[in-house]
């Protein structure tokens, strides 16, 4: 039995997709859309404060093409929290001009693949803060795939030494180190949570980094061999002036 | 022919997920959401009352994300009873206002893989509550999933003799006694039921026990090479006190 | 070139699923639903009348999960004949209260991997009644599912001898032999005519027998290194009586 | 880099299926269904004429199951032809009671695999009809499935040598050949058309026969270790008075 | 690590793809109709200016089969263009008519694999129009389909040694050199993007040249062991004289 890596987790994710029906929305009366913004603005602003404040994490997102309208990002310390948002948003006046296409429920990890050999990573003060994510505090642009480690034949991830996934990850990790300070990234695990065992949030200024980085580590042996890729989600945040900017009809 | 292994069976589980209809539940009128709770609430007193008395198992779960909103589970002596279940909250008026994403029809199983040598497991006091599981006994927090064993090529579970799926098993279940007492995991089998091999029901008092759970087991050979799995479903249980809060618009 | 089995062909069967609508069908007026049965059950009772004639097969299932909620089974002398019964049930006022989720178009077949050395099946009088199988005889419960045999790398049934093949379907049928009297199976082919290469339709006296069998059938080389199985559907019969019992709203 | 085969290519197929909604066709008016019947048959009439004239082919067909309950089949000289086609139909006021669960475009295509060695396939009489088909004229029963050949691993078509893709072949169509009478065969090309790389057209007067060529096939080398299959599509054709019976409601 | 490829990336690409409802849009009121083509042609008036200022890439086509009826590309500086574009179409009163069953984000991407040695792909002058490409210049007929380079066992594009992939890509190139003059493509990357790996489009004044080039690929080493590919899109162009035709009921 290989060994498993350790982790420590920290908040709950919940990557909440939504379809906009615009015709719907066209459909609405001024006043009905008016009552479906102002519960819809006492939500993000609700959420936005406790952004702010560090209880929790979250931000509103535009996504390009037919796979979502938008995203709903929440990072919060409970499983019920997450459920919670997803059915407060539901509760809204706004979310009957919605359907839910996608969702991606998971759990912040840090691995001890990339830790100091000396500091534990739970005492590692750059590491911390990723544990308890300050959304709003992110780059422009967000990226969100799921992902799987592969268990085929010979490229069996999960029965490779522990020494090998080390050394494969370091690799990988020097990849991710040329692109720092260029993207943020939030690795969320998700095995017995959702379908696929990893979620991978990345942020970024220019969205251009999201190919750059990705194609650059798919030459790299863990992703060439061992990853297995989901949809990828692509969208730009919204403050509020700029949702209600979007939904002006 | 490799020699299958022995199972006892019990109880038939239904694994009935449901997805709300929020925008018809908020359209419908007081007097019409009221008649609706009525013949909800009438299904899930008697099915409590028959949980409690052990004739049969249930419990009410909301679930994160987009894939299901309510997971009715139910633990019935035969296929019909599991059918009623199903048609019987159907047949309520406040059916209408979900649709019905996906469900599963197992049976609880007990394989010998783990049994005392000198015991078998019909015998055995530990195993015999499992096959009739008290459902409202159980921790707060439940995690659903499919699987397959395995068989492709080399990695063909069936194709393994007894002694070394035997040998096997025994590793696996090892990391399953390290979480004794932290979760209580009910394996159901579908072949011939259902489209994928066994359920599995996790419950657990913290649902970060269903990540630790599932990721130390992927690096179990049972796991890492023979393991097929479909989607995890992840909740809450909920009394009818929930219930009435969660639809409260 | 591998030769090819022998096979003689008999009824074309149709698997027609429906999906009920039921909150339209709880909408529905009286007259409505009377209208509606009156032509269901002219559809039934005619199809009852055949089936006892042995003209054609006819049955009427109720089926657990999400997949279906009814199944029409229909075994039929021509392919015209199979159009007009899903036809025929598509323009009965019943029809609109129900979806088409899935369907099964075969062939009864009978191969002569089993057959007696000095017996043609088609002079088998055990096998006959089986190319016109009498559905309303059968046991309660049922079971089917589309299956194909493998054909990858190694693993290719289409490329073994036909010494193998019959050698590995006679294990393969010692295994059914043991459930003589258990179980009635009806094997139908669907190269050139649906999706999967065959269908099985199984009926018994206790669904527990479909788990037994289809999990000890997996551990024989037939299954588990050359069968790929699509999804399962359990269900129970309904005479017209259950019928309309299981319809009352 | 193996050699590609020479083909030449005819006319294009647009094979275009369509689902009844036979609750909204049953709730119309009778003179909105004669309204839309009026449409339907000067769409058909004016077809059938030029299938007569051969200037293109068409044929309609009820297909029996779920995945469809119309096909109407075109063969036209271009692209923009075969769009009319389609659209044409969208615009009759028959189309509104059909929704659109599949197509295929493809290109009539005859490859030289089997052409007589001192003549070019498009000089071949017994070829040239195959290039433009005259649909009318086929027999009653039409089977359609889509197909690729295999590339994976040791089994990959378009990495074997052009004398082994022509002897496999040779001995392919020796299997055709035995059916010769019996189906007649259309295959078209679709590799950067539609999502397979061939369609495969067959007319029987029995249906039975699609099942024995197709199963007898799966044995021979290009099936068995090249071919995969899309859905099977199986229906008999329908001249304007069988389409009025088909519709009478 | 397999060194990765230098790319050059230029303007973001949307293939938005849409399904006419065109039930609704023929029950609409000759004024609703009006009004809808008014914002419709203000949308690709606007558009086709700037395609032809080249500020941005703008075309409509019409798509055969019932993937989709429209397909709207754009070609924009940055992915807000992008999602703007989507959006800005969703407001029109024309979009709710249509549906949107498919889309495509990707980036203009030129590889130095086929390069000239002394001159940087930015510096080459034949290159450069690709990056930032008119639109309107085209041929009449689109083709689009996204890709992968496999990853499987010992057939891993991404493990292959940069002097492999280089070869492998010239003699690929070579092909593409012989319809120089036929077929222009367009290459997009989409890696961190959407849901493949690359988009292809081409345009070609004879849509018979998609096949003859994609079937002569298939046969070379890149596409045969290295290629994976999803569905293909296949329409012709429409100016708005063509769209009014198109959409007159």
């Amino acid at each position: 039995m290989a060994e498993p890596t350790l982790t420590i987790e920290g908040w709950y994710a919940l990557h909440d997709f939504r379809t906009m029906n615009w015709a719907a929305w066209k459909a609405a009366t001024p006043q009905e859309r008016e009552a479906a913004l102002l519960d819809l603005f006492d939500y993000t602003k609700t959420l936005r404060t406790r952004d702010q404040a560090r209880t929790s994490g979250f931000g509103v997102y535009k996504i390009a093409g037919h796979k979502a309208d938008l995203l709903f990002v929440h990072f919060v310390p409970t499983l019920p929290d997450a459920i919670d948002m997803e059915v407060g948003l539901d509760k809204t006046r706004f979310a009957q001009f919605m359907s839910k296409p996608y969702s991606y429920l998971s759990i912040v990890e840090l691995s001890n693949y990339l830790s100091k050999p000396d500091l534990a990573p739970e005492q590692d003060p750059e590491l911390l803060p990723r544990l308890h994510p300050e959304i709003g505090a992110m780059a422009d642009y967000i990226c969100f795939y799921p992902m799987n480690k592969r268990r085929m034949g010979d490229e069996n991830w999960y029965m490779l030494k522990m020494e090998q996934r080390v050394q494969l990850m370091r690799s990988h990790g020097m990849i991710g180190r040329k692109y720092a300070g260029k993207v943020t990234q939030i690795i969320t695990g998700s095995m017995g949570l959702d379908d696929w065992e990893w979620g991978v949030t990345l942020y970024s200024a220019d969205p251009l980094t999201f190919k750059k980085l990705v194609y650059e580590m798919r030459f790299d042996e863990v992703s060439a061999r061992y990853g297995e890729f989901g949809s990828f989600y692509v969208g730009q945040v919204m403050d509020d002036t700029a949702i209600s900017a979007y939904l002006r009809v």
